[in-house]
């Protein structure tokens, strides 16, 4: 199975949408603000260009989607302001596998240039908004036509399910019990998958353009840490009671594997010094609840938690539903996924309610090298 | 009304959609075919580009979309074989307005590049697609970034309903029967929205870059002339029956104009020379049948005929139906649809049994001066 032909988040606006189970990424987002607003001033400053093309890889359809488009346009604006410079033109480029909803984007871009207007003062009749279907472990765009490339939460997905992965048995992702060539199969794939895309977009980014990437990772050195496999794993302990009650059958789950790897810091950075194309300028890691709303919650009296733990737990299961619906129906068909779904949440209401749960972000930022 | 914000041709690849229902469009642009092929030659060997830009501009969604793409890069890559140069890289722009079914498009990409590779011998990986949404009386591109721009049977969509047309009554586009200022309302839009066109272009298009545009157009200096003006008048009787038996307000009908304006060769010829940044290289006129099919027609024997013309009238409803489904529901409503298209179909039916019935075709090439 080619990933690319079937990954793509939850389409529409409906309940089981991913425009509406999205909030995990606008939190990795925000925490990530501020480096990206540095390295958007720097890129600026180098070379005060009256051109700007910046591309969203893995852009998806949602209120996220134009978030970081419209951050870079105004930073750039308030230095220009500052600087008493002519805006530059913006070529702004949205990529994404070609199943996700591009429709729905197209039809917001209108509001979305008046609210920018209102926001910079400037007309944004000079910002080309373009739609670029295609996976990024491929050539997307000409030679050196980028100034600013961006991408988050989109790289942990890879080109396809590694291969020999069969005896990875009762599990959907790699696991504590997984065989150890399972774990290398993964991290195989994910060093060609990366090796390619960092290949790929050195031919496409010009001299001094900047690259910021946020996976879904780990911190750990072990592969298949808690941090990192635990949210599949309880999926998995899910389809696996769906097995001993019949509804699935026990090989279709043995060949049921998830095509993402969260990589660590350190396998990031191997892998963009043994490509030479990019400096790394910043590697970090961030943490993001399962359940985003769960800043909120810390807010709201006790009387309100046990209410709101279950939300949590709805909260994350729509959005793995978000994610992950269509490799499930493609995979076990479309009768399966309401009962998954239900059993899901029962467990993340259990686990929740009894441990700290959270997502560990990986962000790179790196600069193309003369 | 802003037409932008209404017009789109029927989605989707249902029994009314445009997908389904463009064979006209289809047979314009097999006319029009060798004077694409003369300007693409020229334009390649004037200059041997290694990068090509070119832009389709109401590009819609079906089997027409990709077609002038196709015939392009066939050109282009047949030139390179014969001159022994390397391929250059394509940059694709396929434009329509946000309410064009982008997505279907998107997902056709894959197997529209292996089939071009297929017939051109030559890896697509240095073709990159992109879907531009918006309004092409605006700009939509960035500066000095287009090669080639084509556009075929989206023209004489104008960007809104002319002004102070409200005494057409009856009508519902130019009309014999239409008062003066109609007619000049009409004219006027036409000549403020193609001058605005053209001032776009003139700044998106590099010197010495082509444009094929090919409009709805006739060949008569009258505006209301049969020739441009029949197909909707059919329409406007199915109306007028309409409003006679109550179905539809008599001030509902008076108040819908179609945003269309079918120009002659002299009308095009005059905007492009007052706007100064085009050379017109070639200006035409051509011929097409309503019913597409007439083609396959005459070649059926006499028994199929009077069938054939049954399917003919169906074929020109539907298509009819395909473009202007969406203007007509916005101002009329869902429900009188299915009965309007039946009563079209019934005049149509009665009408091609008595003559001849043609749409006429403008086309102009125009090179981009220094």
């Amino acid at each position: 199975m080619k990933v690319s032909q079937v990954l793509h988040m939850n389409g529409g606006v409906g309940e089981a949408s991913y425009a509406n189970n999205s909030l995990v990424q606008q939190q990795v987002l925000s925490l990530t603000k501020s480096i990206r607003e540095e390295a958007i001033t720097s890129l600026y400053c180098s070379a005060y260009p009256n051109s700007l093309a910046i591309a969203d890889l893995g852009c998806s359809s949602g209120p996220n989607t134009l978030l970081v488009v419209s951050e870079f346009i105004k930073v750039v604006e308030k230095l220009c302001r500052e600087l008493n410079h002519e805006s530059p033109e913006y070529k702004v480029f949205l990529n994404d596998l070609p199943g996700n909803d591009f429709n729905n984007i197209f039809r917001s871009l209108d509001n979305f240039k008046k609210r920018l207007h209102g926001e910079t003062e400037t007309e944004m009749d000079q910002c080309y908004i373009s739609g670029v279907p295609g996976s990024f472990y491929g050539r997307i765009f000409p030679n050196q036509s980028l100034h600013f490339v961006h991408s988050s939460y989109s790289l942990m997905w890879l080109s396809k399910v590694p291969e020999n992965v069969n005896n990875n048995k009762g599990n959907i992702y790699m696991a504590r019990t997984s065989p150890s060539n399972v774990l290398t199969a993964y991290y195989n794939q994910f060093q060609s998958d990366f090796s390619l895309f960092l290949k790929c977009r050195a031919k496409e980014v010009v001299e001094g353009g900047r690259m910021i990437l946020t996976f879904l990772g780990r911190k750990s050195d072990k592969k298949y840490s808690k941090e990192c496999c635990y949210i599949w794993e309880l999926m998995a302990i899910a389809l696996n009671d769906m097995v001993l009650q019949g509804t699935i059958k026990e090989e279709e789950l043995d060949t049921f594997n998830i095509p993402q790897y969260t990589p660590s810091p350190s396998e990031v950075k191997l892998e963009v010094l043994k490509e030479g194309s990019f400096t790394i300028d910043r590697l970090g890691v961030s943490e993001v609840n399962w359940n985003a709303l769960d800043q909120w919650n810390a807010l709201a009296c006790e009387s309100q938690m046990s209410e709101s733990l279950g939300d949590g737990a709805y909260n994350v299961m729509q959005c793995m539903r978000a994610v992950s619906e269509p490799l499930l129906v493609r995979h076990f068909g479309e009768s399966i996924i309401d009962e998954l779904f239900d059993r899901y949440q029962e467990i993340l209401v259990d686990r929740m309610s009894k441990e700290k749960t959270k997502f560990v972000n990986v962000t790179v930022v790196l600069t193309r090298n003369p």
